[in-house]
């Protein structure tokens, strides 16, 4: 049944006019039917009174790790007190991991992904990484097919154990052979400790020849080859992006590679904030994200990230908002979301206040009032 | 009818033995009757199961400006784009407020106090300062006094306009004649551009001579002798303290002043953190506040305070809680709230984590899952 939201103080579209006041939208059959002045919308079965509020586009949180089990709070803590953070944490994540059923593994990632429903986010991706055995690989991604249509293979997360040529070998071969079906991208950890660049090279053409989008953890815990790689191979995403030259800047925006920004990883380990303002002056698309994750990022909610990244990375909130929601979507390649164009899947949030300018002016509150999902109340 | 919260897998009481571990608490009359191993605990009426749940105490929010009306949020956009703080921001706020009725200020603040609650305060403090005038200061704790039992009369905000010390005149006779029945505590905003250490003295002692408690704000923009005055006085507490001197903490310590820490502002206003390692190293009590005000720190969320407390002060997990619960019990001198002791009132916050450490280690996420406020489940 088609459904109005009416009388909307602010509405954000990123339509040719990309913000409209006292305005209406109109969703029907999952999708935005209509926009525009509050009041002239086609009569529809249900109406929902935003009384003033703002209406923004679902969030798109392009970058997580739901799929794990344990917990890493111990590690946190320690690291609030001084230790500063080491990427071989991840290894306690994948035994605790492989240690746990599918059950378990399912229950947690829907209910982080319910979580981030609850605070807006309405297209989540999802990657695995926390396995690194053909089979639990395999048992992640099926967990995230549950969860969400954008699922990203990374078996290159850390090395498990032993030789990394051969680990490599394994990603290629047999692990994405199993895992290919189930996903719809290909990720690897450039960097040191990690995945170095011929390895990662590897890995990553090897799943673009199965069809999958390409992402890379580039340049978080220093510079690396990780950005220019991405721009060399058309990827759809750099992730983290802390440590950019000016080349690498000028690599991403020709080769139109999305930076994926996760400023809560920089605020939860105490690293440096990636260089938005330059990415964005220099026509590079951003997009923003949580990077759920465990270990250094532990949050799913888009509206604090948005937060942060007017505070730390120098975004206006109107930018930030944009990297939240269309960035996030030209991240996975998904036209269809982070947008209130007319065709749009209807993915809206309707904030408790009358402006996006409070998602930066009211840190820490929840301002999400309604949900709205595939056309359907979910909040 | 008595409560038992029954499975909690961290209980921090603040008692001797600060933090249990499988424990349990009952309330009865509004009180806390029991805390001790899970399982153990007499009989009650009615059972709560935590589920290895943590369980602190209510927060208590020691500073807040949550009578007000009108909407700064176009300033703190312009701040966002490099525009400093203007302590005449305040203005603004003062003529929306005396141009509002006394409906629109009580549902204003209502809504705020409720939305504080939802995210686990039970206990605030609410101060006036928005109407500077004899009937709009008067109408403001009226305001408060619907409220909350903690209201402070902050008629020494700024100047509104004319000489100062005539205004302070007013402030120390006609008005606090008129608003000292309402009033629990005094204070002043001690800063150059708003009052002098001369005129605060003032205002402060003629509300100590009427038996309010005395809060100051101190040392926020720059240094200065409110902490010293707060010393002096013999003042419940020194708020902000952001430029302190040594002397100036071993002044707040000699004399019990709470120091009273608003991250948030600072956060908002991108001023430098207040030293509050500095602070507890040498024996000062901290206490953890929102600060709630349109103009600089538009937050109601103490998990959010705590966070930044222990990413951007350096206080741990258990630090920042106890200066958001025992530490803003202190600055408001009520020996009932903060902790969960035999005794105390049973204000207390069920959060969705295994532990505190997850207030810092889920940034931004809502970890409230139940608030009982005097024994009545509120949330
Ligand atoms: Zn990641
Ligand atoms: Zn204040």
């Amino acid at each position: 049944m088609a459904l109005v939201v009416d009388r909307i103080g602010t509405l954000v579209t990123w339509d040719e006019e990309p913000v409209l006041h006292d305005a209406a939208v109109v969703v029907d059959g999952g999708r935005v039917v209509w926009t525009g002045p509050a009041g002239r919308a086609p009569s529809a079965g249900e109406r929902l009174d935003a009384d003033g509020r703002c209406v923004v586009p679902g969030f798109v949180d392009a970058h997580t790790h739901l799929v794990f089990a344990g917990d890493r709070s111990e590690e946190f803590a320690a690291r609030l007190a001084g230790a500063p953070y080491a990427a071989g944490g991840i290894r306690t994540t994948v035994a605790a991991t492989r240690a746990a059923s599918d059950d378990e593994l399912l229950s947690r990632a829907r209910a982080l992904a319910a979580e981030a429903l609850r605070s807006g986010t309405t297209t989540i991706e999802v990657k695995s990484g926390y396995g690194l055995t053909v089979d639990d690989e395999r048992r992640s991604l099926e967990v995230a097919a549950r969860v969400t249509e954008h699922r990203t293979f990374l078996g290159a997360h850390v090395v498990p154990d032993g030789d990394a040529d051969a680990y490599v070998d394994l990603v290629c071969g047999p692990m994405l052979d199993e895992v290919a079906p189930l996903a719809t991208a290909i990720d690897a950890f450039c960097e040191e400790g990690a995945f170095d660049e011929d390895q990662c090279r590897r890995v990553l053409r090897a799943g673009q020849d199965r069809g999958l989008d390409v992402h890379v953890h580039a340049n978080q815990l220093g510079p690396g080859p990780g950005a220019r790689l991405a721009a060399e191979l058309g990827a759809a995403s750099a992730d983290h992006c802390t440590h950019l030259t000016d080349d690498d800047v000028s690599a991403l925006r020709d080769a139109r590679v999305v930076a994926v920004l996760v400023p809560v990883a920089e605020f939860s380990t105490r690293s440096p904030y990636a260089p938005a303002r330059r990415l964005v002056d220099a026509g590079v698309t951003v997009a923003l994200a949580t990077d759920c994750n465990p270990g250094t990022s532990f949050t799913t909610s888009m509206p604090f990230v948005v937060a942060l990244a007017c505070r730390e990375l120098g975004l206006t909130p109107l930018e930030a908002l944009r990297a939240a929601t269309l960035g996030g979507a030209a991240a996975l390649r998904d036209d269809d979301v982070g947008h209130l164009r007319v065709g749009a899947r209807a993915d809206l949030v309707v904030l408790d206040a009358p402006s996006p300018v409070h998602l930066a002016y009211r840190p820490g509150v929840d301002l999400v009032h309604r949900v709205i999902r595939r056309g359907e109340v979910a909040r």
